[in-house]
């Protein structure tokens, strides 16, 4: 068990519960509740999770949201938020929040951004002024937001990316870490997880873990995975990562939301996983079922009166038919979209609700081939 | 009262119950529930009310909302609903539906349509397609939709009218009105209203309320009105046209949804309105509150940590402030739309039951009055 204290009590806590070969069930505390993990956190970027009401985030069993630094800072802008009363009470979300570091997006934005030690100074998405965003600048805007869980700020580098670069990028990442730790300033509230870079090279891998542990952090995550490698590719870091992070911490792999991904993750140790995947394929037609994708748009629901998925309970599944959600997204109605978000955020929440569920009962590697048996890509 | 009785019972009722001078408090039974009224009714256009679900409109207090047979016919296509087992069905909405005739979608296509006595030609806004509804297509595809209150096919002249086409247009309503009766297949569950026309002459309006009210039809509704006269002439057409039509049968002013309107036809005899207003409004980031308008992405609300109506108790006023709602309008995120699309809706269905209590209390003048003190166009 790993407690962190501050002066008003328990800040964060890990508990290892139990594992079922390398998947863990756990349980982490936070300021917002308590999460048990493995755990899928639904992403909220600019406050919001797309479509979705903070109540229908409870309804489906969400315990823990993540919020966008680079978003926020830049709309409606941190300041605003911390005036509001932090990111819970602006959205009015009471459970548990995890900001990112808003490297990742800084670093999508490809020629509208520079790196130096100092940090980045890179062109907003939104109106073209420039920004700079530092460690330090990166811990002042989590600050504001309040966030339960904060991330460090960190670079991600590319795939594919030489080994010179990868090196280098991490040794920076590390200083960072050092930085983002030593500028955070709300240490009674907020813990701040390090995240492990490396590229595909497991030495550096291996560097940059030994010198995050090193560290101290509440938290880790393994990132710069899911950024177009292959999934065997992903697979063999996160076996090679995982077992070098403290075993009383919890471990975040980020950025994967594919059902498949969740599974492997867990199945190698991860214990929280995020990705805007559910909501996003849901805006464009596409539900997560228990036998793969369904592209409900398609013509071959037309006339289909059956649920989106078979196995489902949830609100979409229980009153609305493919036909309907076929029609509300063919028509460009908002009800399609806030159907299908609902129902796969749902799925993979469940999904990692029955995962749990399997661990607890020692049977997780005959959950995960069950699940491939029926689940096709 | 009016009853009209199909073999299982009661298909159709209306119940007059108070008076206060010429607002009218009653009760329509339909098939699918009981409405008091005067009430207002959410337009779902396209089988949803937009950004809403059905439980979200049974939470506001919606007993029937609309459906609309232009949109409906062309896609997903009438055939399809019913086979769906009726437009109820296929929206999982169990509360009362009206459909209108089409008619006016299709006379608002303007040089994609073509009128004759036979009925009109028009090309779908959608493809571009050729289709036709005469009274007896309009007929079969609200009788495939099986909604319990029919509007029959008229034509909607438009705003200002020369007298020779405005006297053509109402008397071939008048004959249309007939042939919607003689074709009308589901006289056992679903009531046919009539539809006054007559433009803004007197004369006219009186003629065809009065070959309307000799057909017998269940209810009326006064048709052509809001098409873009000053208010003070839809009024005065109100107060000619009203008290031309029988007590015992509900009337309907097509297609008013602000909320002076709302009074005022209330103020005026009328039991039903509807309008697509309080949702349009609300994805353009604008809420009707109790002062008036509020255009929530405005700037100077951009730290305004009050709920959109400081008077009112619904889930969005209860939870969420103008900042909050502001941020999610200018980012264009779904749920602002959603949020306002509620708190609208609701303060129109509200102010309907308001008025209701104020008509049993026999105050509805000093109500009207009240009113008018905070609000302000």
């Amino acid at each position: 068990m790993n407690i962190v204290r501050g002066s008003g009590g328990v800040m964060f806590q890990y508990e290892l519960i139990k594992k079922d070969g390398n998947a863990r069930l756990g349980k982490i505390i936070t300021p917002h509740g308590e999460i048990e993990t493995p755990v899928f956190m639904p992403v909220g970027t600019q406050a919001t999770v797309k479509c979705m009401t903070p109540d229908e985030l409870k309804e489906i069993g969400a315990k823990i949201i993540l919020g966008n630094t680079y978003h926020l800072y830049l709309r409606p802008g941190h300041e605003l938020v911390k005036e509001a009363g932090g990111l819970h009470s602006f959205m009015n979300w009471d459970g548990a929040i995890l900001t990112d570091s808003g490297g990742y997006q800084v670093f999508s934005l490809g020629d509208l951004r520079k790196i130096t030690e100092e940090g980045v100074t890179f062109h907003s998405h939104l109106d073209g002024s420039v920004h700079f965003i530092s460690p330090e600048k990166a811990m002042e805007i989590e600050n504001a937001l309040g966030s339960d869980i904060m991330m460090a700020f960190d670079e991600c580098a590319p795939y594919p990316c030489d080994y010179d670069y990868a090196k280098k990028s991490m040794e920076m990442t590390v200083r960072w870490a050092q930085r983002c730790k030593d500028a955070h300033q709300n240490t009674e509230k907020q813990a701040l997880f390090g995240i492990v870079q490396g590229n595909m090279y497991k030495d550096l891998r291996a560097a940059c873990a030994d010198k995050l542990v090193a560290m101290n952090f509440p938290g880790y995550a393994v990132g710069g995975l899911s950024v177009g490698e292959p999934a065997e590719l992903m697979y063999e870091m996160l076996d090679f990562t995982v077992p070098l992070l403290p075993e009383n911490k919890p471990r975040y792999n980020m950025g994967v939301g594919s059902p498949d991904y969740l599974i492997e993750s867990v199945y190698r140790g991860i214990d929280m996983c995020d990705c805007v995947l559910p909501t996003r394929i849901a805006r464009n037609g596409t539900a997560m079922i228990s036998t793969g994708k369904l592209v409900v748009r398609n013509a071959e629901y037309a006339h289909d009166y059956r649920p989106l998925d078979l196995e489902c309970d949830c609100y979409t599944c229980k009153n609305y038919t493919r036909a309907y959600i076929r029609h509300l997204v063919k028509a460009g109605e908002v009800l399609g979209a806030r159907l299908i978000s609902y129902h796969n955020l749902y799925f993979l929440v469940h999904l990692m609700a029955n995962i749990r569920e399997a661990i607890r009962e020692g049977r997780f590697e005959q959950f995960r081939e069950d699940f491939y048996k029926k689940w096709k890509k």
